[in-house]
């Protein structure tokens, strides 16, 4: 095969991805079947079982796929900004960015499947929390490195704040995805601010929006129904 | 139809809706089909069909079920507790407990359903949606009426504690449903408890748990694999 056909296959791989994240953001990883899949493409269901085997072979590959996105939306570009504090507000604004700028069309897939495999055993769940478990060691390591470089405080339970955070962020995603309103988003950064603050030394950076924030779209705040 | 018959019937009817529940908390709400729950109680689907015509209407009061289940663990046990900071904190502490004492069998039905609901308009999403909404009143009644009794300071802003508190306890539970391990409790408590350390007046009652916690279950925290 030539170069120009495997790069046709790994095209053709991509959209059946792109397709079934789509159909799994409204109906789930378990509901996803070859047939729904190959008619959202136009293809074949022989066609689909070229690419993947069986059903778990293609909800596997759209895990990962939803991981590579969350990846390149989240984690990619804190690693150009400088360790320490700066890093960490980064990697906080990639998340809150990430889960009210629609990288998702249809809801947020990693609460559909968090939700969906509660209580389902086998490969799937076993991904899944082996994606929330290093998700938190990123942050604990972003955390831990403020410490090192002096910009928190070296008393900092690390585990507590990234709980702390990440409690803020599952907040406001589930909160927007339910309301759609920005008051989740609005609650989640002063939640985030306010821990921060509470434990920076002197030899924090100053960091636009942290020691001095603007108004976060306070003009386009929009009230929950609570 | 007499007083037995009624009774009959009432009972008839809590049987049906325990069994859908624990079908939805596994399979969700959309999954939930006339032909399951009658195989689950070993009723005949036209036997079913007389407690309830469709399959929506199945499925509200399913979910009228666990919002009965979640107040009679949640919220009535507090309305025998003073009001202010002793009712604030029994909320926390019934909240906690339930999301940590099995209410459900096979994972948090809510969790499953608003994941599920996300993106499906309708009756069932709007009737979660006012769920959600009502027990963030709850939490931000019984914080008001803590500032109103002098217990909590006059400036605390109610809707953001109110989303810290809600925060942590979402985040407990998902953890919990995800790793059952007692680590994202006990994190949830320390959150709750520095929260409201923080926004004590002098004349707050004393709390056991509180000001002076006895270690929640120390001996048999288990740690999350991160």
């Amino acid at each position: 095969m030539g170069t120009k056909t495997t790069s046709k296959g790994a095209r053709t791989q991509q959209a059946i991805l792109d397709a079934a994240l789509g159909l799994a953001e409204v109906e789930g990883l378990e509901g996803l079947s070859f047939g729904r899949v190959a008619k959202a493409i136009g293809m074949s269901k022989s066609g689909l079982f070229s690419h993947f085997k069986t059903k778990e072979e293609l909800q596997l590959a759209v895990y990962e796929h939803a991981v590579a996105r969350f990846g390149a939306a989240v984690v990619q570009p804190i690693l150009d900004t400088p360790e320490g504090l700066p890093r960490l507000w980064h990697l906080c604004e990639s998340w809150l960015d990430y889960a009210y700028g629609g990288v998702f069309e249809h809801g947020c897939f990693f609460t559909a499947v968090a939700a969906e495999y509660q209580s389902r055993p086998g490969a799937i769940r076993e991904r899944m929390l082996r994606g929330v478990v290093e998700f938190n060691v990123i942050l604990r390591q972003v955390i831990s490195r403020g410490i090192e470089l002096g910009h928190l405080r070296p008393d900092v339970d690390v585990p507590q704040l990234a709980f702390e955070v990440h409690s803020f962020m599952g907040s406001a995603n589930s909160g927007h995805q339910l309301f759609g309103t920005t008051e989740p988003l609005e609650r989640a950064w002063t939640g985030i601010r306010m821990r921060l603050l509470g434990v920076l030394t002197p030899h924090a950076p100053t960091l636009p929006g942290l020691q001095q924030p603007r108004s976060r779209g306070a003009a386009t705040t929009t009230e929950s129904p609570a």
